[in-house]
């Protein structure tokens, strides 16, 4: 349906993401670098291939974070164009990972630093947990980005042979069984669309509908844990661990496209539907288990259990994102904004050198995790603190990836022209099917605030078309047309004609602060309300209240709806009387009414933003103040 | 303070505990000495005394289970009394037990199956997970128990070498460390009540100072898991792990009590008052944490993640027990029968074949556990079905040691006279200090009916007295001497007198069905509501509800209170309407209100006897419709 852009087509121009795109670039690629050296993750690779018996360092799957800080370092040099000035640190980086990696290589193919050695376990001894095909699709992924990137060609190899001996080993006369979490489906299908190598798109077909017919080894969590539970073209909604749901729905997305199978596009789309109905914070987060790391039943979304892993928000766009290719619904793009702006943006710190792994709606107390090893490291991470690293460190490289790559979300084009997914400080620079080139560039303060103005830079003489998300929240948006306004309901807004450079289409959405409600099915936070600004969620945070107040001890006005101007969003709160009772119940009503003590105006902060300014609590359902009638 | 009562002094007669001591000893017991068998727990005996390489069963605690078990017979041969028909097959079973352990015990008295031979790991290599101080701290325990029955004298023997070896090695000279789970001080203090070797004492004392000192190594949960962040003296609320954070605190308190440390009694008074005000469900269930079996933060307690150990309920009965021995206190009673009637009795399925690991408040799918071996034994269970045996199967014996031993919680005595803490058919004969011999009986069908009838049936001449506790929740009661009546407010009533035999003494106490409120910081039940009846919470359970309803869909009216009689608890609920948004969170308030369907009166079932009548969902809080004014 839509065409991707390449990251020179799409360019991120300052502001709130292009800020972020820097400042991976800046720290956050470096600071992973320097970690998976220090915590001896790439050492793995060149004690592999010295052929000594060593001790592996980190999770199972360490060498799929070297895979992706790679992938994270090809588009961050894609998106900076092969005219500019290259990063010679970190073109040197990737080169000696590559080499590193490809030293490790077995005559065979197979890549996998903690297995298949004479004093290592055998090869795919451990499927349900071993991760090795996981790590495989990783490398895959990272080296269809290194070739598209124009680095490294020796990557390319590394990964053919790898992709050919996984087809060996895996295909219709092979293990008839699939990875305990999935991955591989996504590189076998990216390395198809490089190569045009039919076999690595069949092999990703094989493993998709192999899933979920119970060729998995029974373990603790359940079969739904790793999707084995339920063939995917039989499932009505994603359950188990979040992550490996998600690849696996984008892998299968990915399948169905290539493969022009309507109805398995059509089954992924109705699991989307119910997941996001049933399954997703107010943050665009997903998974409210802990232990497994996984989806809730439907309307289990407790805030502070919410996991909301920082890998989970990436694979969340990776599947809404392969959607919106396929169908153009604007849906697949508002949660793609969602997740941006309250889960990928609230997990680097500031200065992108500590990470949150999970995202909480909710931090009652301040903590900091336990460590589980000489370096200090604790092992996920869930406390009001972010972390530099963790033992179990997937998240900020899935992060730096995803920030190097976030240009290609802004836009895509068709036929007719270029459609608009998101917004934020850009120009677009790209040839139509039929040779047209045209290009724009796109000016806003979003999401702080709601006008975004578009100038046309380059245009054929004949008509073409923009076409413009508005956002599903945004009631009342306009547009306007070299200064000619228009009702632009929630959806897509189109534009068609022969534009002339320096014409101007202006988006203006209306960003002021509003209460959200949950759905009565929500236990977890009934009597509650959030904070939205434009796409932004907010949170009350212990650091903005009055002393002595308590996130944990206030209840919010609602009456009066939020005030928001540039300097933030405020709210009427009221503290209450907390004393304790011998039981936490009482047969009297009307002792159980909370007691309002003090009242004040409060201002709250951009979840994104909160645990910056030092330890503190947070919430983002704050408790509605109720009448004491 | 209160002299506990010897199991042939205070025995149940009858009603609801009577029954369940009868299916204890009719089916739990048998039950789960079948299963020890089954599961090779007993067999690691056998094959560490045949002194050749064997492959351990069971989880690291396994040989705990037996020990359990042995205290389990030991108990319910001691309810029997000395002129009882003993039961031959459960003697021969101790008997045999205590053999096959004693030929597994080292020279120098260590005894535990996983660890110290040739082929294993070292003793007290890890000291953190281990058990082997738990499991012998248990030991110590069984032995106590059948030295008091006057069960197994070759028993005493193996425990006090074990004892011994345990104050060598981990006395002031010894290793600096404590065990991971705390356990051993309750059995050091027992033993040493029984032998008055002060050296016990002196040793479980040792191991409660260096409790929360850091001697313990590092691990994943941190270290209030296992106690060791804050020391005893010095907290204020139990945390970590529930039934360690319990032994500890009855170990603790059997410690005070035994060096007459007021201070530290002290101490632990605040601690469970603190818990109970903070941490307690209002089932008496503890634990809101399922990964790391813990306590949650203040006000944690999640309906739906309410873990409530078994294990938890029995360790909160054994720290309340000790705390009204010591200080008299009716508040100590109350939880205990709080726990009694929704914890412990929850757990066993009617026909004593099966069980409740985690005790849930809220059950949302009708689901079954994964097994996690090939004896399809899952690990701990948390479902809407009770299990025969688990992997950690820590429970079952712990549910059977306790019904065993129930009597003696019904009945205390002091220099004045007999002090009634439960209410149930039992009869109570004893001899106060002074020499006078007393005995009465007890006639109820509490908890269905109030009114719970004593009789005198022995008394000297002269002056004594009956004290009796009126709960908590019992606004309203009376108590009726020979047919005068008098007011009895919660707390302790008591009646002196030179009773003569035929005396009754009426306590008479409110059950009409109530609802319950939860306190301002609960988030988790916010709007919601219980019912309880007497000491018992009621649940609304899938089978009760028309067709077409779902527990996970109604609200109940509060302003109708519940109907209530010998049939059953009534409350009125409204379906509600369920149709799902495009996320489950809206803007629009109105919208967010539930739409109120069919009404209907419904009938509520004891927390207790959920889950006996089929596959079903269930919740004890119930969102209270609210006015869509």
């Amino acid at each position: 349906m839509f065409a991707p852009l390449g990251l020179d087509e799409s360019r991120l121009a300052g502001g709130f993401w292009g800020e972020r795109q820097e400042l991976n670039h800046d720290a956050i690629i470096p600071h992973a670098l320097h970690w998976l050296e220090r915590a001896g993750w790439t050492g793995n690779f060149d004690n592999a291939a010295a052929g000594r018996p060593y001790e592996h360092r980190g999770m199972q799957f360490a060498d799929s974070e070297v895979y992706k800080i790679i992938e994270a370092v090809a588009w961050d040099r894609a998106r900076s164009g092969p005219s500019a000035d290259l990063d010679a640190d970190l073109d040197a980086a990737l080169d000696g990972l590559v080499d590193r990696l490809a030293e490790a290589q077995d005559a065979d193919g197979y890549l996998h630093t903690l297995f298949g050695r004479a004093w290592q376990r055998p090869r795919y001894s451990d499927i349900s947990w071993g991760h090795e095909l996981y790590c495989f699709g990783h490398l895959l992924q990272s080296a269809v980005a290194s070739s598209r990137a124009g680095a490294n060609a020796r990557y390319l190899q590394v990964a053919r042979a790898l992709a050919d001996h996984v087809c060996v080993m895996f295909g219709e006369n092979g293990l008839r069984t699939v990875c305990g979490h999935a991955e591989i489906e996504l590189g076998l299908v990216e390395l198809y669309r490089l190569t045009g190598e039919r076999r690595y798109l069949d092999q990703a077909a094989l493993f998709i509908e192999r899933r979920g017919t119970g060729t998995l080894p029974r373990i603790e969590y359940g079969s739904a844990y790793a999707q084995d539970d339920v063939p995917v073209r039989e499932a009505t909604v994603l359950r188990g661990h979040v992550v490996r749901a998600l690849y696996l729905s984008a892998g299968a997305t990915d399948v169905a496209v290539e493969t022009g199978d309507a109805e398995l596009l059509r089954t992924l789309e109705t699991q989307w539907a119910n997941t996001v109905a049933t399954r997703s914070y107010v943050t665009g987060g997903m998974g409210s288990h802990h232990n497994d790391e996984a989806f809730g039943l439907d309307y289990v979304l407790p805030p502070d259990r919410s996991y909301c892993e920082t890998c989970a928000g990436v694979a969340s766009i990776m599947f809404s994102w392969r959607l919106l290719l396929a169908t153009g619904k604007s849906r697949y793009a508002d949660l793609i904004e969602r997740t941006l702006y309250n889960v990928l943006a609230a997990s680097p710190a500031r200065d992108g050198r500590s990470f949150f792994y999970a995202n909480t709606l909710h931090q009652r107390s301040v903590s900091v995790p336990a460590p589980v090893n000489d370096d200090g490291l604790c092992l996920r991470g869930a406390s009001s603190r972010r972390e530099a690293w963790f033992e179990s460190s997937c998240c900020p490289t899935n992060l730096a990836r995803t920030l190097a790559s976030l240009g290609a979300l802004w836009a895509t084009k068709d036929d007719e022209g270029v459609q608009i997914h998101q917004y934020g400080g850009a120009s677009v620079d790209t040839v139509l099917a039929d040779g047209r080139r045209v290009s724009l560039d796109m000016e806003t303060e979003y999401p702080h605030e709601g006008t975004i103005r578009i100038t046309i830079r380059e245009s054929p003489g004949t008509p073409w078309t923009v076409s413009l998300r508005v956002p599903e929240w945004a009631e009342g948006a306009t547009v306007t047309v070299n200064g000619t306004a228009e009702a632009a309901a929630p959806g897509v807004f189109s534009v068609t004609r022969a534009f002339a450079p320096g014409d101007t289409i202006t988006l203006e959405v209306p960003i002021e602060a509003r209460f959200v409600f949950p759905h009565p099915r929500v236990d977890a936070v009934r009597g509650c309300v959030a904070v939205e600004r434009g796409p932004v969620v907010y949170a009350l945070e212990s650091v903005d209240l009055p002393p002595g107040w308590s996130t944990e001890a206030a209840v919010v006005d609602v009456s009066k709806p939020p005030r928001s101007d540039r300097d933030g969003v405020h709210v009427r709160l009221s503290s209450i009387d907390e004393a304790a009772w011998d039981l936490p119940y009482t047969a009297d009503a009307a002792d159980a009414l909370p007691r309002l003590a003090a009242s004040a105006e409060v201002p709250l902060t951009p979840y994104h933003d909160w645990a910056n300014r030092g330890p503190s609590t947070m919430r983002v359902w704050i408790p509605a103040e109720v009448a004491t009638a």
